[in-house]
């Protein structure tokens, strides 16, 4: 157990570069604590997408820690986001994930919001009650392309613009608001919410544990050790390198930004994108590598598009496809729960059972999480171990995962204070 | 997390009046522990019946906070309490919570203990073993017609026979000694002790909440903001408090004292009573309003007696009807989660399915118990939430929690110290 | 709550001799976390038997409080054993209790460690990147006759080698490493640790609770207060410890040595043996008394060889018979659960269904353990009461449990400083 926030900054000063987080990290209540303090209700959390609330009225809540919040689209099409607590007594006001209401009502006492959130009705208090300083508490919320960012801070990192002026044009085409949820899965995972990001910042462990996704990446893209591979393997990678270049070039000719973007670990709101071919038909990630989903995104007419992944610091990873989008966000339960929500999208004009098939759709991704999700818990165990200590990362194959933790430890620097 | 008794303290000591509580004293496992120390382990807590133990040898268990107390009856007819944790290596004596014994033989060693607490048989201790300072614990207990509170602490609250006093002839004629347990359901509910007796102290959430406790309870008696009602709701008020004062002169005139008396924050020992006219045929909390047993208790000739309510701070209330008493006892378990134990009794000579059918008995507050225990676990998912602050009471419905509040907090403050 | 080591320190000096410990050294979260230091990280702890990994290749996975530790037995049939967390992201290297492998493959991005530890394959790492510091984290490991015991700690207590040149003619008659598994069981109690020890120390119990174990054993080896013995008992009582000292006589000159060693209290590896007489036929822990399986161990040609018991600090208890062996370890899981793992071990010849009965074989201690799992339950519950005070041990009946707790405070008290 730790003691004090000194402790605290001892762990986060001392971290050594290149390897794996000190145990507490991982296992400590009060890191924890601290986490969700210094990361989750400070920086811009990825919690859903606009069609979470396709209608004027619909309502979605989404829990960040302790938080609740309510993301509610009013009647002027507006999204807004509020926190989920009643200004009364407290009451939790919405306990589903999803509703449509006409006004918020607290199921207690019947005190009534608006959907912009103001206090319009609160019986019995009397005279003396003013109810203008009554109204739901706001919570910041943006929207990138469609993707919904909240942040819990009165004042938000003041980057979030720029992010979404440099990722906007390469999200854009892909029209996450025309699209539907096809499927969504909530899997808690046995880990803290830092392994979790970790493993997704890798492909080093594909080989072994993802026969399913391996089929539309490419191993190339993960990542090796030059002095390791033979020439054989060295003339296929080189062969990867220039069918990336060459997609890029012909995507961009297509109007879809493509290349390389890199910001994990260099500002607050950190962030990388890229579009990877894929391999066989190259269309989308599933199982015979063609689109799960005959109506394509956006206005595109090729099928052939790759795949679109963007990353953000602290809690997402999302690809897009050209029949499809997969989103994901890392809710964090406690020190060694965490709750990856996951959602698949398609073209709100596609018709189940017609246009796509849902177990073809979710697939890949349904089995890559299960196999992620085991991996977790295993590195969660191995970090309760009083024999854990941190180990090296492979400077050709976990650089992203170094970038994360590179991340996390100057945000918890600033928070510990220098 | 709370550091230290001074965090306490500074909680207890700035305690906006008017208000719900800070959220650490519904969340922090450190204010429950205070809480158990201060309130629970030195105040009157009502744990049950004398019908809980009818026959000599009869033992019923009780669990307060972590401490577990043994009430039995003895030979003599006389009711005793004693911590149910054995003098030798400390085994629980009695796991079940109805037992009928000779003695209290310990199941690991054979200790043996009369009814007395003596210690009779201690085998294999050898000579110079002295049995006498080894018997049970005494728990101090006292009854109150029948009504069963115990003190764990050395010194308890003088005030207690005052209390009895004053509320025994309320009590007496409903002769709960001479009622049987018909039905007892035991409730755990996802909240701290505080919301729970929060809860039961207002009846401005019964309109929105409790269609069955609306029907034999008149929606004016739950206050209301006068300013805020038109003619007709303010003459009907004003018809209820005619029909209220009508009744007290009526059944006075029997012989039940029925008028008011509000202690709730003006003692130690804080409580408060009153009879109250039932709506439709006036007779019980039934959902047709007549009795539900056609055994009256005591020697009530009338049926139509209204309902005689009783709280005691911290932990109980109770209703006594003409034909049956509901009884309630809510017992902390952790910081969000508390025990509502719900006893409905009557006639001992009453015979079930004869005299009395137990579904439409119980119906009524089993359905609100269910509700009640809703809305305390919505509180406590607020007041879990960061964004969780304290929020105004209704001065015209919410009285009696700020009554309970403020004797909460006036005991807490005694506890940390001015 | 414990705050700091001094509290620790107060209550380990201020242990009343005599009786049971304080109830926060069976409750406090605290205290359970420095027992983990200071006695199961530190001391050698019984983990299983040479059985357990019969052949090359074979692994065994034990947890002991946070630790998970791999028992392998290697090429060249030595055991050794490692941690069981990956050098590279601290994974958890073998999840199942027995597995069979060529090399310890992490599952997680394939590193590859040899039987004897070392790390052969680390792909993608680079040219940079030394191997040969990263081998797995030893173990230290010893074998009683078969019987594994490990340390934890860098420097483990050196008295390992007399207790074993002491016990190793007792055991290894025996033959543990020629016998098999034949039943095991994985029992969760509901207490601490200690508990589970101080309850496995005496038989104080037996008459009241194990109307099984009493088939075999003789009542009077359970200690008891002359004076309150008759006549009759004491001639009884008597002429049992004339049969034990002619059986130990026999025993001897059959080989066997079976008079009592008696270190519980007296060194840093304390631990006590004795071969009893058993009652009836006298053969075995079963309930007619007799051999449950007729292939002897060893080389026995007489069943009748009574119960070689052996008992260690801190956690196990054995019982050898001349069919079987039961083996225990109390393995602490947190402070209010350890597990009590059983095997009931016989000659590896024999065969299942024909030469012994598996419900046969194990009744007895089936039965025991579960009694004794229930009476550890009531002691944790009452050691939580805030009653409960330290009771005091018969003389009689109940020395090997203050022998017990007087190592475990000797132990403490060298933690803590004096």
């Amino acid at each position: 157990m730790l003691d004090n926030v000194s402790t605290l900054k001892t762990l986060v000063l001392g971290r050594k570069p290149g390897h794996s987080l000190e145990a507490p990290f991982y296992t400590s209540p009060e890191v924890f604590e601290a986490d969700m303090e210094a990361i989750f209700y400070r920086h811009w959390i990825y919690v859903g997408i606009e069609p979470d609330v396709p209608e004027p009225g619909d309502v979605a809540t989404v829990n960040v820690g302790k938080a609740s919040v309510l993301i509610i689209r009013d009647d002027d099409n507006e999204i807004r986001a509020f926190h989920n607590v009643c200004r009364h007594r407290g009451a939790r006001l919405v306990g589903e994930e999803k509703a449509t209401v006409g006004n918020i009502v607290c199921p207690y006492h019947s005190w009534t919001y608006g959907l912009d959130g103001q206090l319009v009705h609160a019986p019995h208090m009397g005279a003396g009650f003013d109810a203008t300083c009554k109204g739901l508490k706001p919570v910041h919320l943006r929207s990138l392309e469609g993707l919904l960012f909240i942040c819990l801070a009165d004042n938000p990192p003041e980057d979030f613009d720029e992010v979404a002026a440099r990722m906007g044009p390469y999200i854009a085409p892909h029209k996450v608001r025309e699209t539907k949820i096809a499927y969504q899965s909530d899997l808690i995972e046995m880990g803290n919410w830092k392994l979790v990001i970790e493993n997704n910042r890798e492909c080093y462990h594909c080989e072994a544990n993802h026969p399913e996704l391996t089929v539309p990446l490419f191993a190339y893209g993960f990542g090796f050790a030059p002095e390791e591979m033979d020439q054989l393997d060295l003339e296929n990678a080189q062969r990867y390198d220039a069918l990336r270049q060459a997609s890029h070039a012909e995507w961009e000719k297509l109007g879809l930004p493509s290349r390389e973007i890199e910001e994990l670990d260099s500002r607050v709101t950190g962030f990388r994108t890229e579009r990877l071919p894929l391999d066989g038909d190259g269309e989308s990630h599933t199982m015979d590598t063609r689109a799960a989903c005959k109506v394509p995104l956006g206005a595109f007419s090729s099928a052939k598009l790759g795949g679109l992944s963007f990353w953000t610091q602290p809690n997402s990873w999302h690809h897009f496809l050209g029949d499809h989008i997969v989103t994901f966000s890392a809710l964090p339960l406690d020190e060694g729960r965490t709750l990856v929500r996951t959602k698949w999208l398609v073209n709100k004009d596609a018709v189940e059972g017609v246009d796509y098939d849902i177990d073809r759709l979710i697939e890949v991704w349904t089995a890559t999480n299960a196999q992620d999700s085991a991996l977790v818990g295993m590195c969660q165990q191995g970090a309760s171990n009083p024999a854990y200590e941190p180990g090296p990362y492979s400077p050709n194959t976990e650089m992203l995962v170094e970038k994360f933790v590179r991340w996390y430890i100057s945000r918890m620097t600033e928070y510990v204070g220098q």
